[in-house]
């Protein structure tokens, strides 16, 4: 439903992801990268624990920021790229698992504005899946 | 202002961080740990950049849940724990510079629930200072 | 799948409405009641608008509050009542029509929070529905 | 701080206010009116209240939203419009009182988006003062 205004969009999101350190000091690698809609998953490991042994918030809020602005990324001009300008996790469960899987969505595309969504889900190693979290953000076109 | 249920908040926090591996991947460090205000630094290296060079919104989100959520500890009791609630990110100007200070402090402690808010300042070479995100938070004390 | 502790949750809501003043000041009334999930609607009139002959954003995030405040308190203990701790509103496109409806649902039932989530909707005289917000929020149990 | 684009942006905001129904319908009343910074008042009655008798919590949000979107406004152009893109309340306290007081800032003024504060305060009839919440809301310009 969603058109993206890049018909190259994969192919530039893919060549972006090379500058995207932060993403890859974590260990976050995208799975789906579908217009107005990616996916991404992380393996937890110690370095992604908060004292309690959980997965740290922070990395919940930067799995969610990178799949909600990629989804919004996805639709722009191909001399457009977009800011977070407003993001907000809601934390529903403890993040306890082997893996993190995070879906991010444009629910409102705008000329300037991207309404996104996410949800940020644990799965342990049976394969069980736990919704830990949901991200809720608006993204800003800026021209570049 | 703030009274800390626990005498010994200082020490309680300084033993929680070892175990806190997520601040230490990223390499952000606390300076002050008082009542209810709690804040840290991190020097700005290539692994903390997104695709433009900016300072990645999961590092701001996460040193705002870092001193936020501290500011709540302080106040708990020693039988107590925090964890995140709610936490919301207003990115108000791009994240450049050669370090981040974050400031966090919590604006109404109450019996489970602390509303808490953040300053997150980039400091460049020459110590000029510039506000790049605001933090707001609701941490939930736990009994553990 | 959510279960309220009170099984007689239905006739405390209806009695609890006759003290919404509120509620009754800006004419909106529930049509739906059921665990965890409510919905309400409003004939939009002149007094709802704002400046420019748009739905008030007040308008808009007081049905929000409804909807979700109702949603939490439809599982609560007959001995506790929900307060708002945090609302958030994405406000998606501007609010024309003859007719609001406010659809609110738990989304994580915890002992003491409850995450909430909304659609509102503006309905026009040939009942097209137009998504123009999304409300998010927590609510918190009290012993009464 | 900061500066208005519109010179006359008093008298633009009175004018505008004469078709603010929904400010009107609730009671509330502008106090103050400076570049980025507006304030106002409303006797809280019976109508203002929630089941428990405190103040309602669409109250609050609809004078923190009207406060941050009146000190945005303050500062746009003469062609331009703003309009609530996020608004998000933290409820601190209960309402309770003779009046409440509503003050919004702008804290970032940028080209399209201004990022905004308030403080929503009860005032009992000893003029005691009560923080009950705080409002945080990010503001879009549009031509109109």
């Amino acid at each position: 439903m969603l058109q993206p205004k890049n018909p190259d969009f994969k192919q530039t999101i893919i060549k972006k992801l090379e500058r995207q350190h932060f993403m890859h000091h974590i260990g976050f690698n995208l799975t789906k990268i579908e217009p107005g809609c990616i996916e991404g998953e992380l393996i937890i490991e110690e370095k992604h624990e908060q004292q309690i042994g959980f997965l740290h918030g922070g990395v919940t809020s930067t799995v969610a920021d990178l799949v909600m602005g990629f989804a919004a990324y996805s639709l722009v001009d191909i001399n457009e790229a977009t800011v977070t300008s407003d993001l907000k996790i809601a934390y529903l469960r403890p993040g306890i698992g082997h893996k993190v899987i995070a879906k991010g969505r444009v629910i409102k595309a705008g000329n300037l504005l991207y309404f996104c969504e996410a949800d940020i889900i644990c799965i342990d190693k049976q394969g069980n899946e736990t919704l830990i979290a949901r991200g809720y953000s608006t993204m800003c076109a800026i021209k570049i």
